[in-house]
């Protein structure tokens, strides 16, 4: 053992901590400190549970570990020995005892859980000497050989570092030569003769196994500090969120077993249902076996209970049978820790020679509906409050409930992954043109994944009709992915390993080529791309889901609105919830097949006369649309953005719809040519865009607000219905910008109004606002100039956050990988809002808005409006509302709550640390 | 008249100032209130000079008159009328007066000089009655009726809106039928019918000619008022900067008649010679003719005295000759107005019968040259300061002195009309390719100017050999813009008119088309196209510049520095005054013909090993294009970009240039035409560019810095020569990223440094710097995190303009024209620091930077460095330096100087103010 040779600072007095004998040293509370699995195993022994005695390394022993090249602090190593001793004596067993002998566990635990991630070492003390005492003592020698090889096997594996592959394969040439097919047909000869030939393995790797049991101890200490920074650990935090500062704990502890004969037995149960969250105990056990067989699925576990039957165990055993006494037990334990730690436990037992230890308890994981079933069940029995059983749901696992998954037990044959765009599962006829996914679906009846390069406004009516979208290009807010989220449909988005050929009609990855036709699975929730079909399981929302939701609408601050541009999105949204529109995107209106042509006319038209006679084609069915949207949101606003993309998208892109578009508007080719490339841009994001068009076109502007207007005046004739218009005003950077901009549409509602007004011979009562998007560094700096004609603000968060890094969302999917495996960037600022550097810009913006204008309405309607940790910022930022696309509402008022209760916690404990 | 019913808020209690027999109620520091020629003629009563008697009025009744739907205050009137009496009284003369008539001018006068943009009219007072009083009174009745036909002419045209065409015709009619040829052929009585003519063209347009004196007078007064807002006013306004708010005065003075016989004349002088600055006292003047008559050119005006005398007019009698009394009373009258005003003067004078009278003075308009001579001539004369000299010079037009311009006299087929995007002027033949421009240039020592649609890197060749360049597309700070300022050589950009078709070598502009080698001129300076030659001025500067520029440098903070890519750019630049580079682009060095093909393979290279073999062929150029730069600016700081343009830039554009690459790479041309496909982007400009490429590429970052040191180390060993290179980069957005690069960079130089101290023995005293640009929106608001490590700051405002606005500055010249014409936009943001925004993130930045490291270094690189309303800003912000283009650097020397100097008056205002 190594300890610190330069300075100790840094180094923990106390560094370790026991428990057993019913005290503990540590407490529940200081899983920092003792990791999970360690402050509940302190806790268990505090609530008087049976555990098998042990002590606990704390995680700041992790932490000097790596501060100091890998050495321990000088006090650590007689803290061990005292507490081993403390370990020997409730034990009445002797480490390296040849009489009696003491063997333990080590095991890893975090301050979060991080299954599998780390090494975990059973049977520690054993050595030549002591497998004997232990197979006399246990009268089976067979069990004391068995748990020996196991020792060395694992020890070899994680602490010399000899893969466990070459063990298993010494394994199974033992019982190939004795003609046997499972581990527990070799007699105790075999595994003693397995305990030499991997004494000899481990020599042929110029290693040694450790015969002194303190030796074996340190080397496992050793191992599993060492194993928090292994990759797997190491992604495993990255994915979770969890820091590399935290560290882990090492428990060490009694060993029990419950492979000691008849009256043994091992088992895990969950004191709930996890996958529908019904309250019924539930689990499986197996007599005279080791944890790890359970786990193993080598033979198939006995049910604990009657419930817990199911097709392949239904003929077994019970232990409520088997060991009435110990089953008694273990219920009234179960229930004890269920209402001690309010929650559902998932918990591991051993019973040795007819008496239950306790091994672990740890809060289940769960479907998502078993978490929604099991916290409102919850409050229901009084074990938790309404704002618990909010906090308790993960919002972003609602999706579950709101898609259709991948079935967890189906067999998958991943070829690709991508990123997680937008949730759900797909499975589909591989197709690559929209519009022969249209003819196949329509026409054919066939289920299509729309497979392409990247989407543009002009593959939407193929994405209308795909069960779910794959682009080999752009990031988590690229057109793909915010249509298909706005569609509610899956889509796996910037899947590099693609690489598509348009022409050939097939894809290739790596090696393997994939033609249209085949069959092909999406999972939007992981990013993957399966071959084939895969079984899925439907979504379903149920009246907890229902329950929970309106406690959720009783918690919030914040409003939630919807992103939607068609009566269908709003129709949905509505049903989720969602409390109005926050952004109504007009593009989608002019890129339809029927109109784009019209729209090309207007853009191409030299002069504002040829320019109004295409509009003039437009404007019904503007009106239109309009209609459809405010009759499903009667009563509740409607914030319509102007038309905002480059006109450089809308130009038509090959030469025959060229020479169409110069035929239908009578030009010569050549002019129309020569107007369709002097209006390409190098960089559209940033060229004629947003109000610049409205500057350049007033026209455009006035025929949209005319649409609006009338829109919202027929439907208030025709059925009474209000609609609330929020007119709104994108890509603005200056106040003088936004008052030229405004007040034309000012003119053209206020026109309508007295148009209406005048036909019908009474006021109509609709009230429309006049508002900016924020979505430009600029219009936040000089939001209070802005605010000072303005009604409301918006923050587009998407576009804000691409100029404020100077990142276009469309293409940074090629380095931001690099950003994030070189620790620069945390997150894609694209999906959780960088609230250190465009929060600053969304903060300042509040503030100087507010300033001049204190009852300004602020929301939020970039992709961000539907990210929790996003949500949370919008909210204590005082914003009015956000925004997100329709199947994300739910998940949204969910995030608004818990930021809501979260924040009321806060400001109470400031409050009475205030008063204190 | 209409006296305002409405309310008369804002009505001055004062509105008319009077001056006249030697006393002035005005004053002459209130151009303001009297306007610069109204405060003028008060300051010269006041100085005793003979001035004809008047009144103005002042321009707070113009403000009024807007204001109020175009009416008077209420107490104008009365104000007028005693005024009118007041100079009646002193001429002896009555205003109608049938016996000694009072006849008088009615001229507009801004505060700022608007030479003639408003409307004047002459011989007011004068019908049919008052014409005979005159005739009769001066015994000259063709006098008499020439004014008369000249008043009704020119108050039609101004007054009544009848254009001045039709009265001219008239008189060409009545010629004809005379038979003869010059005005002053005709008799009394042909004027006096002419007059009747006048009456009834008058009557055709059912108009009148008001006989009564006081409506002719009040018809004037609001013609030059309404005069203020006439087209050419507004434009000329906001060409200038003239705020609209000011408004013009009107002075209504006695006239005074020059063409009363052979002892009156009229003439204009100035007091130095306006375009070399030579101190002499130089005119011309007309015996009995009127002041418009000089200025018409019908007659060739007499020298006043010998050093007038020129080619044209030496043969004619100078006045000092004929009129020796009155002409020594000028010389004294002349002497007097410049040494109390300090400064030439441009005067105007009327003689009439012997008495001279002084119409008008005012700061006379001067070349360039002049101007400099004249500032550094006045402080050897003790009459201004040196930092009165300094503060006199336009910093733009000492662009006149560093480049070639085109002679103010030739005469100029004007074809179009681009952005004056690099001064200078330049003639030469037409060409589209930049190899063709090669070829003609140095095989067959053409001159050709490149017109391209717009300029990229790869058509730097052909630009370094081009006279001139003109581009179809892109603002002041497109490629074609910079570069073209960066090599000093005269661009006209964004010629929208301009539709070129490179297939068929020509340009098509309106209806005209222009092939390949016809003749075009171009005038960098206002953006004009010419046809054919045009005749030019080389550059100049002379001893006076040096001078002055001797002087500037003593009264600066702001240190300058230069943007400069080649030693041959650093090595103008030096001699311009740059106190080192502030910006050396290295992009370039990747685009030479001879690299270009290296960097492709490097770029298309897959993996790094095949990277590293193309780079390897780049670093012992890179190394000689650094040294020799290093060289140029021995013992001064040069700041050293890291590579920046996006990747997608380098990629082959043309299958051929594909196909020959994967012959010298031999790769599949497929794959090779996949990656770079891969690698387009949609917005380049926010795409994988700047420091992102140092991030997924370290390996290119390593081998810049390895050039840079090399090159230094290289030359210190070699001439004992410094370099002190600055390692700036580009594009950062956060703390992490910058120290990433950092990090690699320090390594890499520290490295070189260390093999060579290996390989000399000894250590190498080169000192280095690692720095960022903040050109993103996030690097001004991290700015406190990325201070620490990091050593500089350059402010790259083109960039952040550029992400600030949201606004490509590559496409915004097709809607920027939009924003300027409604106003929205005063100038454009990429031309002038956008100080109200941008500046605001430059503040922030800056405090926040030094907040955490005080000493921090702070400069700025983009192309604002060299503007000087943004120096100033810069300088007030207290950076340490502003970089510009090499042709910029002494107007940023002047600029820094001026404002300092201001800044300095500024401050000793306010503690005067304090102190008092």
């Amino acid at each position: 053992m190594k300890t610190s040779s330069r300075s100790s600072k840094g180094a923990p007095e106390k560094c370790v901590y026991f428990f057993g004998g019913g005290k503990a040293e540590g407490t529940e509370d200081r899983k920092d400190l003792l990791g999970g699995k360690g402050a509940r195993l302190h806790g268990m022994v505090r609530l008087g549970l049976p555990v098998p005695p042990g002590f606990t390394i704390a995680t700041d022993v992790c932490r000097f570990f790596y501060a100091h090249s890998k050495s321990y602090p000088s006090n650590l190593a007689t803290q061990v020995s005292s507490a081993a001793r403390k370990l020997e004596k409730q034990m009445g067993r002797g480490f390296g005892s040849s009489n009696r002998p003491l063997l333990v566990s080590v095991r890893s635990g975090a301050p979060a859980s991080m299954p599998g991630m780390m090494d975990t070492i059973l049977n520690l003390g054993l050595n030549d000497e002591t497998v004997e005492a232990l197979a006399k003592e246990s009268s089976d020698p067979r069990f004391a050989y068995d748990s020996y090889r196991r020792l060395i096997s694992m020890y070899s594996d994680v602490v010399l570092g000899i893969p466990s592959g070459e063990f298993d394969n010494e394994l199974e040439n033992l019982k190939a030569e004795r003609g046997v097919h499972e581990d527990f047909e070799l007699s105790h000869e075999d595994l003693r003769a397995l305990v030499e030939r991997y004494k000899r393995l481990i020599a042929l790797h110029n290693a040694k196994f450790p015969t002194d049991p303190w030796e074996q101890l340190w080397g496992a200490v050793g191992a599993v500090f060492s194993s928090w920074m292994n990759p797997r650990a190491i992604t495993y935090r990255k994915l979770n969120d969890i820091p590399e500062s935290w560290g882990t704990a090492v428990t060490v502890q009694a060993m029990v077993f419950g492979n000691t004969g008849d009256r043994s037995a091992t088992g895990v149960a969950f004191t709930r249902d996890p996958s529908t969250g019904e309250r019924r105990f539930f689990g499986e056990f197996l007599v005279n076996a080791q944890g790890e067989d359970v786990v193993a699925g080598i033979r198939t576990p006995n049910p604990i209970n009657a419930s817990s039957k199911n097709e392949s165990n239904k003929d077994l055993a019970t232990m409520e049978a088997l060991m009435p006494r110990v089953y008694r037990q273990l219920v009234q334990v179960y229930k004890k820790l269920e209402k001690h730690y309010r929650d559902m436990q998932d918990i591991e037992f051993t019973v040795e020679r007819g008496k239950l230890y306790m091994l672990q308890t740890r809060n289940g994981k769960r479907t998502a509906q078993a978490a929604v079933r099991i916290a409102v069940d919850m409050v229901r029995e009084r074990l938790i409050s309404k704002s618990e059983a909010i906090l308790r749901i993960d919002p972003e696992q609602i999706n579950q409930l709101l898609h259709p998954q991948i079935d967890s037990n189906a067999e998958k044959k991943v070829i690709a992954r991508g990123l997680p765009a937008s949730p759900g599962a797909a499975t589909g006829q591989i197709v690559f043109d929209p519009d022969v996914a249209m003819d196949w679906v329509q026409n054919q009846k066939r289920k299509v994944i729309l497979v392409r390069i990247e989407t543009s406004p002009e593959d939407i009516h193929g994405m209308s009709v795909a069960q779910g979208i794959l682009t080999a290009r752009g990031g988590m807010t690229s057109h793909a992915a915010v249509v298909a989220r706005g569609m509610g449909k899956c889509c796996v988005s910037g899947c590099g390993a693609l690489s598509i050929d348009y022409s050939k009609r097939e894809v290739r990855i790596g090696n393997s080529v994939y033609k249209e036709g085949e069959l092909l699975s999406l999972d939007g929730g992981t990013g993957e791309v399966l071959l084939g079909e895969v079984p899925m399981i439907a979504a379903a929302t149920d009246s907890f889901f229902q329950t929970l939701m309106s406690w959720v609408d009783q918690e919030r601050r914040l409003a939630v609105r919807t992103n939607a541009d068609t009566p269908a999105d709003a129709l949905v949204a509505r049903k989720f919830g969602a409390e109005g529109i926050g952004l109504c995107r007009t593009e989608h209106m002019f890129f339809d097949p029927d109109r784009i042509s019209a729209v090309r006319q207007m853009i191409l038209a030299d002069g504002e006369i040829a320019r109004l006679d295409a509009l003039k084609k437009i404007l019904p069915m503007q009106r239109g649309d309009f209609y459809g949207i405010f009759a499903e949101m009667n009563g509740l606003p409607v914030t319509i953005r102007l038309l905002d993309p480059p006109l450089h998208e809308f130009i038509p892109h090959s030469q025959e719809d060229l020479a169409a578009l110069a035929i239908q508007m009578e030009v010569p080719l050549d002019r129309l040519v020569r107007k369709a490339d002097s209006l390409r841009e190098f960089n559209p994001m940033l060229g004629h865009r947003g109000c610049r068009l409205g500057v350049s076109f007033p026209e455009i502007y006035r025929i949209q607000v005319q649409a609006i207007m009338e829109a919202a005046c027929d439907l208030y004739l025709e059925k009474k219905w209000i609609a609330l218009p929020e007119i709104m005003i994108p890509l603005v950077g200056d106040a003088k910008e936004f008052d030229f901009v405004a007040k034309l549409c000012r003119e053209e509602a206020d026109r309508v109004l007295k148009e209406y007004q005048l036909k019908v011979g009474k006021k109509i009562p609709i009230r429309y606002l006049v508002g900016s998007m924020i979505e430009l560094p600029r219009a936040a700096l000089m939001a209070d100039e802005i605010a000072i004609g303005c009604e409301f603000f918006s923050f587009g968060t998407n576009d804000l956050t691409q100029t404020t890094y100077g990142l276009s969302r469309d293409d940074s999917g090629m380095f931001l990988k690099d950003y994030l495996s070189a620790k620069i960037f945390e997150k894609d600022p694209f999906v959780v809002l960088d609230q250190k550097g465009v929060g600053q810009l969304m903060i300042l913006a509040t503030q100087k808005g507010r300033s001049v204008r204190s009852a300004i309405k602020v929301g939020i309607c970039g992709e961000h409006g539907g990210d929790p940790q996003s949500i949370a910022f919008c909210d204590e930022l005082g914003l009015d509302y956000v925004s997100c696309s329709p199947f994300r509402v739910p998940i949204a008022r969910l995030a608004a709550a818990q930021s809501h209760i979260r924040r009321r916690a806060a400001s109470k404990k400031t409050n009475r640390r205030r008063a204190s």
